[in-house]
């Protein structure tokens, strides 16, 4: 493990879970190593979430040859090296979102770990929300009909604090602001359940005197099946807290979902019952994804718990059972994701409708 | 009253209650004369609403001079001609939006209302819904700090039948689909609550083969005041019946509505409060806007008593309590709201961001 | 009519829409005579609604023989007298609820005006709110199948303000107060929709000190048909301003509505679809209760229409088209309400579960 | 651990998670011996959950010396006995609800555990959500008044399955049905946020045809502080999968809440603010009840992790941090719970309204 801060506890939390939540697990996860800047820190790491060693250089992880799986939870600027110099050394990979700080960083952590012949994984948790897996069952299954549009934004405030300072903040640490941070999910979001995306007309909007990334960004985007609609990302949008809310309208159906109600999907089909209406529905129940793990029905899981049913993804794709993909997101998804996101910047920049080309290996 | 359909029955139905809701009217309104184009029905409609007189020669309005208050509720391609006689005829006018199928069309109305000198209001009565106008209070009374976001987006699904046929989905009758029909309403009330919008990148798509008139738009905006967001409409969003739903994130605090529960506004306000949250504002107390006219707290008002707000404010105006601005829309915001809605189809014809500029008279 | 102030003014809103919104109206309302205490209000009100003359002596609708409905909206103290003469000259009868101040008033009320044969309905509104028309047809249809819970409750909070007074906290006037002005409906609503009530166990609470009349009553009730659940009302439930919230499970299924959201039914089928859960339903279809007489879908009513519905539908009952019940609440319904409440008075005062026995005629 | 089904699991986890969850924990847990009746079923959930041995006599877990703390998740027959031979042993003792199948078994474990010096915490691991915990110290605070008014419900639906088959539904071994498993859960909160209840006048009710027990429980109630309400349970609520919902009025404030979104609390302070209304709070916040151990705002936690709370609770207790109550349920609380369950089912009985007697040891 790389990272000890947010997505290291998220992570771990989950290699802990998997041993006995999923039982049986698919791989029995041995937390062998993890690495972090401050010594003091990810000393405690190790002892609290109980790995065996910790290191403050992260080149060990490559180095040890009974590593079998590398978790990349650092900042961004540090995707790119130690995730290729580990799957050059074999290991598997996951990496946090987004991939790399643009789509030509992000293609060649790609390129290089798919050259290395290793299983990949860019860490989009929210494929792995119940309701969310439940949304591409139904669109997979015919019940939306054709995709029409497409409306997803994620909100949130917390950076509504100028005095707050973070590596988040930071250009070459970060790549981007709201647009790496929230806008990605909501692309990966929209790949997933929707399709590609065709072009993006937008603008990047930096509100905060002083502030080096984006706050906000917003595009009305077209996807290659002919559905249009708009992805929004903000760190000002105050009283959301995890707002990544987004709305599917189809020929036969519409769907609605918001992450701060992550155990629940909103679901419209145009069957002529004349009781019409959206049925909320709490995604808890046994035939529902990722249930077989958790609790009878009506027993909700939390946001911690969607690493827990993506790392037994990944855990079972090691083992054979499937692929990291569709439902994981490849690094090709990551890298996909980032040609949106750099369409986006270059769409405020020239104030033009961008065409997104996405290139191969 | 020219036009007895859907926006005819709700403006009659709103001058009659005028008479007795908002106790003592400001004027008494005479219904004095209806036309229509069909005979039969614009009889029946003179008899159901109690017109003293109709016609199906609209002329006829205009050559009543006992007639003082001109209220066009027909389709869009009669506005313009109509509307303006009536103004040179020197009645007050009241148009439903849009103004005019264009921009153009809505300026030379706007130039030759005003030149008459005669009160004009465009018909967007949505201004009129109690939550929208407690919205305006609370943005002018500083509560939200500067808006830094508007996301709107008014959607309907009654459009998903090829077989309907209507002078909506006529380009010489309506001048547009969704943008006109929808998409204005999103663009006055985004004027009305946060400010002039500076520039436009849009699409403009029609889904169903066959069909005229656009079915929904998307866009990404600027307003002059730095503020940005999103605009959209569509008359093809399933389950989504009167859905104007917008939010305003401001430095201060938040707004979110929908149409379909009218009498209810959330509000967030960042005071450090640790029982943080949007409150749902049920719009109905004594010291709201507008409801001296109705019941006690808590008893809801419908979609059609917005008419009954707005022409009374009209009859307010007329008899020089105040303006008809800032809070009815103008002939100028109507013609405002059309530069936008123009700027979006030139947007999505030209593939670029495009500025909007306002005329002057 | 009897009465100008609030009941007043609701009824004589919907005597006037009737006559063109419910198109062709069954019979076209003359407003021929106001009576009310007070000369000035009562000639003001005369004025405002139309009414052709106005009276301070109520016996002066008796002795009008023009005058064939009489619509008592006086408080609870004058339903008896008036209404019992104005049936006895021959007229038809509307008398708000509750009918009687007790069981014994209401029956005396209802014999003798049955007695009289002449139409009568007792002013349950909120049986005319098209969410629960429909929530009526559904369970007759079967879609809910057995009932077996009904968990109703009328909250309010304009009831805590010591200074306030009103005739609704005098018991000679009122009766009764949170139990007879709210419970009341909840009695009704749960009859209409669920069955006879054959016990309570309650409780009747006044909180605060000097107040003659209830604040609050609970009770916990038995349904004839085996159904068991609560029956609530409070006038202090603080933050509630018209929250009367009913849930009903059967077999098959479950409702749940408030009256905060009039335009909603959530509605759930046990039919087995993953995609399980309430659906809200916005009662505004063309194909739902009473909107043939309103706007297009999604077009919300106010409460002050539920009166449009309940009068048309009196209107019809006097023309012949249907009797006034079962939809309507009749004055034998009126009673039965009666018997309930005092049920829940006498448990409340002997402690024991009452055992309820309906008089016929 | 004794029991390995749903609370064995649910307990399990939390022991795994407090580990590194709650860092640094009170305690450090060791997972030593786990008992249950089916031998494979045992021995897998001890490897599952690393229990370091398992055993099918629960003695075995009185005779161990090296275990401190002895959690029973086992049906409520298997409560009584070993809870008191543990606690007689030395062994802290966590037993789940209902404490008893009675008030007269229950008011045993407490007299007899309380006699033997241990800690002693009954798992109503409700008390441990954080949204429940912040509505404590809302009232405690004052910020809601005096309390007016408790409706408290738990309704699910699984029951409604003749063909299901569980401990749960054998009186012998359960006790009770929706009373001692929801309906405790009601009293519970009740007492924990309102006070003690003093009297009951209450329906019991079986709707299946060969059930046993109860499936559901209707009650009016009355506070010793003079609040009223009601409180009820039910397993045949159809639609309805894990709906504890409670609302509580007071003199300056209300709250709702429902279970099923576990993270919410609709709060609203009747402080004059215009914007009027229930507050939807997210308790996510750092400044919230366990949000500590948890993630940043706006993450939601699940319903699994209120037993790492709970037991993180009880671990503080037995290192001496604070005692078990008032925060934890003790065995006097599981003791009062179950003289409430108790006088439910006299007046079910007797048809009266029972008043409550607590008994001290």
């Amino acid at each position: 493990m790389l990272g000890y801060a947010f997505m290291g506890k998220a992570h771990s939390n989950a290699f802990r879970k998997i041993a006995y939540m999923t039982w049986p697990p698919p791989l029995m996860p041995r937390l062998a190593l993890i690495a972090g800047r401050n010594d003091e820190a990810v000393r405690e790491a190790a002892e609290r979430y109980g790995y065996e060693n910790w290191t403050t250089d992260w080149h060990d992880l490559i180095a040890d040859p009974s590593i079998g799986l590398f978790d990349n939870g650092g900042p961004n600027s540090v995707h790119a090296e130690p995730t290729i110099l580990a799957a050059q050394a074999g290991k598997h990979v996951v990496c946090e979102k987004p991939l790399g700080r643009d789509a030509e960083e992000s293609h060649r952590i790609w390129r290089e770990v798919a050259a290395a012949g290793v299983k990949h994984m860019c860490a989009f948790n929210y494929r792995f929300v119940p309701a969310v897996r439940l949304a591409r069952e139904l669109i997979e299954a015919g019940e939306l009909g054709d995709i029409r549009h497409f409306r997803g934004r994620y909100l949130q405030d917390w950076g509504d604090d100028p005095s707050l300072d973070t590596w988040r903040f930071h250009p070459d640490e970060a790549g981007s602001g709201a647009l790496g941070d929230l806008g990605a999910h909501v692309v990966d979001l929209s790949r997933y359940l929707v399709g590609e995306i065709a072009t993006v007309s937008a603008l990047v909007k930096t509100f905060l005197p002083g502030r080096e990334v984006d706050d906000a960004i917003e595009a009305a985007v077209e996807f290659e099946n002919g559905a249009v609609g708009t992805i929004e990302s903000s760190r000002l949008a105050l009283g959301r807290r995890n707002a990544f809310q987004w709305e599917i309208n189809g020929t036969k159906g519409s769907l609605y979902f918001d992450m701060e109600r992550l155990n629940e999907l909103q679901v419209f089909k145009a069957d002529g019952d004349r009781a019409r209406g959206f049925k909320t529905v709490l995604v808890t129940e046994a035939n529902h994804p990722f249930l077989e793990h958790w609790w009878p029905p009506g027993h909700i899981i939390g946001w911690g718990d969607t690493f827990v049913n993506e790392l037994h993804h990944m855990l079972e794709a090691i083992a054979g059972k499937h692929e990291v993909g569709p439902h994981g997101a490849t690094f090709e998804d990551g890298y996909r994701a980032a040609e949106v996101c750099d369409a986006i910047v270059r769409s405020n920049a020239s104030g033009r409708r961008e065409q997104i080309t996405y290139r191969g290996l």
